[in-house]
């Protein structure tokens, strides 16, 4: 059995470094949505899916999708998925993972020839990351049927626009609303992914479900004082951007570990406008991200801290401009399919980790529809978009018999005519 | 009285506007060591000496040389002098305005035909600012006799040595030793310049005197941390390198604060490595600019901000790279010259100030050879390095008083056969 497992992870790996060494650039994996080197690692996925066995498609916004069919008359639809596009010098996990885990275990279900009381459609999303257009999860959306058309009209760096990339890609932007799952249709949505973070990989345990997925605020800080020579202006005369800009970094982070729950708030960008060793900063750049799984939490993380600026600023004789560029609602996971995935782990012999995702994912739009969970699997110290993105095979073949249990479940749970 | 100062203010500022409209570019004033620009300046400044009756040289190294002598047979040399090159994109007045003050005053002399007890040398430097070969006081490192010819080694940007740049702009490097004042031909030495601080702004007093010029450390750091996604590393987890930073930004200012007497303390560079708005910063370099015209509080201030650093990098497991990359030692004021300017000041009817200077003047190396003060003269805001750089003609003018005053009790004091 443990053997099974490790054998079926060792074939996922060998899977993953192939899809890995499709790549715009020599250097760790990038394969942007609609790209050549995208289209050319689809094409790889989609023959492995034919090879088991399941009739695929592409729809229009150029996802992947793969259906094992049912033959309860009453059966809704169970949807595996995860994205096979990446970020600009990607790891190898991130995504794909989550795809090829699902190929794995839809081959054991048609080894098994098992008939399930829900059909399971198996999707690779074809754009998550967003790093073409400056969108997150185009894929999703249209499965969802949350496709905001005028995103058609959003143009690349190169000035193509999305309608132009999805004719140039074989996609087609008048199916879009037809490639929809209809909400009634939805039993339920599974991703599994790399945790991206350093929780699991410092506990030593392969996996956790994921009880909600963040709520996030960017904002954009100007502190405007007053340049002056380094030398020359004394202490109690100084307008200092930088005292004031450091000053927001250590409150923000004051903030953030005294109010915990999954509150994280990081400022990752910082710059002193014309700074030279010898001048008083007159003026800082910098952002704030603040992430939460819990609305009201956030709503009040980003109100206190707002505060806090305009107090530490004003004394500082420190202008502050404060602008909200991003924001999204924090999601919950749906409790019925984590109760179901709560089993499943402590069955397989794990302990039960509850985490929140700080990163969005696909589970996002599909939980407006469907009720949605997600898997997070250890990996290499919670390092992710960066080739140095690694999962150890014990945890890959732990996280293989968690899912092969969970689908156990579900099908036991899920009532058939 | 008052009429006449202003009057020559105004001629003054005349001189200060035809000097500062020879530039190597349009915008701002930029004239550094050695350009057909600073060469133009210094021809014009050369006439203006000559067209009041006195004979001047270039020396070795570029620097523009007037004398009016005494019939004194044991008469010594006082120097009045500033510097005409200037940094890039810099105002009219840091320098010029020393040295046309400088000239007025010996035009006032030419006209009353004064017999002074002394020779008066008036310098134009050629290189304070030490922008093009990354030196400073190159001009009165010859005067004062400490020049090192190593430095003729030295290249700009475009590769030309200082050596070569001497030969180019009519100079002699193997004249330089002979261009030094021998010290016991020395009275003093007496430069007057903008303040380039705001103190004297803020007080609305003219002038002041300096008591000292303030040493220097410049240092560069480094912390480094570990990045990591913003949304998905607990804060517990953090190795947060701009957190370190700014801690260490704040206790450099408090650090300062607390301590005053002239003590100042600067982060003017911060750069994060490889920042996105959503990573938590894994490596920020810093400066850190450090003065204090107390030698021992200077190196006090310098081992109390290391360990600071030290003691809060360790606990966030961060490193720390701490560099001392440049440092000078404060330099004292003549107190005898010291309690002439300030009688002079009280004479004048204006209110003594006391500053320290916390920018490098050509009177720190001249200390090592002379008496040596400097008298500042308020300037808008404080501002300098900068095309926003003003002085107010009533200020010039309570300054012009102030020198005519100045030079009559050095007159009266300084002995005769």
């Amino acid at each position: 059995m443990q053997h099974e497992y490790l054998a079926r992870a060792e074939r996922i790996m060998q899977r993953i470094q192939q899809l890995a060494a499709i790549s715009e650039e020599a250097d760790g994996v990038t394969r942007t949505f609609g790209t050549p080197a995208f289209l050319e690692g689809r094409d790889l996925v989609q023959r492995w899916l034919e090879a088991a066995g399941l009739p695929t498609r592409v729809d229009g916004i150029g996802n992947l999708r793969a259906r094992l069919e049912s033959r309860n008359p009453d059966a809704k639809t169970f949807v595996l998925a995860s994205h096979i596009d990446t970020v600009v010098n990607a790891g190898k996990f991130d995504g794909p993972l989550g795809v090829l885990m699902g190929l794995d275990l839809l081959e054991q279900l048609i080894e098994q020839k098992a008939d399930l009381p829900f059909h399971i459609e198996l999707i690779a999303f074809s754009d998550e990351e967003g790093v073409r257009f400056h969108t997150t999860y185009l894929g999703s959306q249209v499965v969802t049927g949350a496709f905001d058309h005028a995103l058609l009209a959003r143009t690349d760096a190169a000035g193509v626009t999305l309608d132009q990339a999805l004719t140039i890609m074989g996609g087609d932007a008048s199916q879009l609303a037809l490639d929809a799952i209809p909400a009634a249709e939805w039993l339920g949505y599974f991703e599994m992914h790399i945790e991206q973070g350093p929780v699991l990989w410092e506990r030593n345990v392969p996996v956790a479900l994921v009880t909600a997925i963040a709520g996030q605020q960017r904002v954009e800080l100007v502190f405007r004082g007053m340049a002056g020579h380094a030398g020359t202006v004394p202490m109690a005369m100084r307008q200092d951007a930088l005292c004031a800009a450091a000053e927001f970094v250590l409150t923000a982070e004051q903030f953030a570990q005294a109010h915990g729950q999954g509150l994280v708030a990081t400022v990752g960008k910082l710059n002193i406008s014309h700074a030279a060793s010898n001048v008083i900063p007159g003026e800082v750049t910098c952002t704030l991200d603040l992430r939460s799984p819990n609305q009201a939490q956030l709503a009040d993380a980003y109100r206190a801290l707002l505060n806090f600026a305009e107090g530490l600023a004003a004394p500082r004789n420190v202008e502050l401009v404060w602008k909200l560029v991003q924001q999204t609602a924090p999601v919950a996971c749906s409790q019925p399919l984590n109760d179901l995935l709560g089993q499943a782990i402590t069955e397989t012999g794990y302990e039960t980790i509850s985490l929140v995702s700080g990163a969005g994912h696909d589970a996002v739009p599909v939980s407006a529809v469907a009720p949605a969970t997600m898997l997070f699997i250890r990996c290499y110290k919670g390092i992710s978009h960066n080739p140095l993105e690694d999962v150890e095979l014990p945890d890959l073949a732990a996280a293989i018999a968690v899912a092969d249990r969970f689908i156990s479940l579900l099908r036991t749970q899920t009532p058939t005519r």
